[in-house]
């Protein structure tokens, strides 16, 4: 049986991936009455004297909501809230098995900003977290943008989960090759998403807490090629890019961008690049194609253009950019820290955390195994501990 | 430690007492990978390709979302959504407990009718069922009626599950009495979401399944006595009462009504009859008084004025009319036949499976164990039983 079918048929046999279960039992009358009427009365007068004391008495400690409208699934698209079911389903079970973390899917059956702000504002209430997923950009900003406040927070995987994965690539591919991170040429194609958050944490990829070290040269490219301002076809969102990226305002396709570059960055399509364009790049040069399943390029095209480390969004492939290396962590670190949101400086520090977790760096080795137990805890403590530092 | 600090102390230590679980193991990339991206995206095109394939490859199969607006809790009253957690984590885990149901708390930020019926439309797509909970009448009737459409089960716990054990309950007191329910002259008093219920309930208690027999001497009370159509004071939803209730235009207080009357059923406030009350009903009388925590009329009470049959909200005494009797089996019912209603039918035949689910009815026990295992079972297989007749 191909590995697809093979998928189908456990998806057929578990028929849901999670399921919910009870923390205490129901033996006899008194736990009955203790669980549930009249003896839950008591927690429900506490919390309606203090509403802060739903984090201790309930799940809403170490409840994710994992929120998607079904626009942008995987590869897939726009397939609906009901075939987006599996991915939040597999996406909640990832929460528990790495963080411990008690996630539920939300899909909705509404694709409008508005109403999916409004909807998400509304179901807070049990939730310690709202997990963003798979909403299609330019909406997806627009909706994490709105949430910031309602006071718990608000985390859209798709943009920050993969920019931290990246930068944690970047930061020890950068180690192993002694460079300067911040030096670095670098060229994002793709400004979806995942491309603008990157660029966004790239303004930012400093160790020191309270100084902020950008990476001065980043240039992005759509599918028209590099963002410049003097392009008139521009979004709103990718018109803000420019305020810190493409500083020369350079002009011309992805090609043209990536001669001379230290920093290949695909969040884009399969089959865009050929051993000879990233032969135009810098010696010893770094290509993180991300597309799926078909990366920008193959790895060994890409190492034959003379790339010293690649990276791709595939498990077949060394230095796999998975996101399940952030998302338990970041959300297990900011519901112990109680916070409200997740800052840039929690996102930063779980870049650091991620990347200090992989054991001996090396060309074929910049990030942890996906697997690795280990991480979600260290990237959990960094990000409580920036929390932290935020409320102090 | 008095009982109320124990279920404080039990909600510190659990703080939650449901919790999410996975039902795959996560132990090798081709897990990983199976239940995740990029296996899963086999049964996501599935479902894309048809919608219904969710409930054969997702947890839509086996989910309720427990809803509530926080705006009549327990006897508390309007503690708002957060203090309702604890409620709605309880109902969740009897869920679990009594019918293998997973079931999610949604406790709502808003109290606007348009604004719920709104949200719960937008996040059905995950959930096989919606039991409404603690939602204030008479803003539970609009809300109910107007999600109706949305293609799973939607039932207002406070209203049907009160209504069908209660009926249950009412069953077995006739069946030992020897009297014929449909000609017992009966009075409720309470005309919120409850009593509304048993009254519609009421409508319809006979064995045929295709012939409807009506209990025909009903009589409604609120806190101002008698329903009747001279009264300019009532709402809509108590004016519509009288379609089916009060057939001879009675006047008069709850006491004037109870002369003569051979059932009392209280949903209301406690202390509100006197053992001189009850000895004006007819002889053997059936007082069933559930106002919590105080009834409507102690047991003892109750009997000493005569009654023959006494039964109240409390586990404390005999006769305790618990809706945990009913709504795991109605919504396993529903669930396994993928009803996309609670029909009355299907609350009829929940009522008479219960009724029969009782060993030995008597005087003392016109309803099985709340704790009774074998109670759901049964129930479940009426309730799929009824829906699948709807459906023929």
């Amino acid at each position: 049986m191909d590995f697809f079918e093979r998928s189908l048929l456990i998806h057929e046999q578990l028929r849901g991936k999670i399921g919910v279960v009870g923390k205490m039992p129901i033996a006899s009358r008194d736990d009955l009455s203790l669980a549930y009427t009249p003896g839950v009365a008591r927690p429900c007068e506490v919390i309606a004297s203090d509403q802060n004391k739903a984090r201790e008495l309930t799940i809403k400690r170490n409840s994710v909501a994992v929120v998607t409208d079904g626009s942008a699934v995987l590869g897939l698209g726009n397939i609906g809230p009901h075939a987006a079911i599996p991915v939040m389903e597999g996406k909640s079970l990832l929460f528990k098995e790495f963080a411990n973390i008690d996630a539920w899917p939300i899909c909705l059956d509404t694709q409008d900003v508005d109403e999916i702000v409004a909807t998400v504002r509304r179901i807070a209430p049990v939730f310690g977290g709202i997990n963003l997923e798979d909403i299609s950009a330019p909406r997806c900003f627009a909706v994490e943008q709105q949430l910031q406040d309602i006071g718990v927070p608000v985390f859209h995987d798709d943009q920050h989960g993969t920019a931290i994965v990246l930068l944690a690539a970047l930061l020890n591919a950068a180690k192993v090759l002694e460079r300067d991170i911040t030096q670095m040429k670098v060229v994002i194609n793709g400004a979806g998403a995942a491309g603008t958050a990157i660029a966004r944490l790239l303004r930012c990829v400093g160790h020191s807490p309270n100084v902020c070290i950008p990476v001065d040269d980043v240039v992005v490219c759509d599918s028209k090629g590099a963002i410049h301002n003097s392009r008139s076809d521009l979004a709103n969102y990718k018109h803000e890019l420019l305020s810190y990226t493409n500083r020369e305002n350079r002009r011309g396709t992805l090609q043209d961008m990536i001669d001379g570059a230290d920093v290949f960055i695909g969040v884009s399509k399969g089959n865009l690049l050929s051993s000879d364009d990233v032969s135009t790049m810098a010696t010893d040069s770094i290509v993180l194609a991300m597309a799926n399943p078909t990366p920008e390029i193959m790895p060994d095209d890409a190492r034959r253009g003379g790339a010293a480390v690649v990276g791709t969004g595939r498990s077949d492939f060394p230095n796999q950019i998975n996101n399940v290396l952030a998302f338990p962590g970041i959300f297990r670190g900011a519901l112990d820290a109680g916070a409200s949101v997740i800052s840039e400086e929690m996102k930063i520090a779980a870049a650091h955390a991620l990347a200090s977790a992989t054991s001996r760096p090396s060309p074929e080795r910049v990030l942890p195994d996906p697997l690795d137990r280990s991480v979600a805890p260290r990237v959990a403590a960094a990000v409580a501990e920036a929390a932290q530092r935020n409320d102090s």
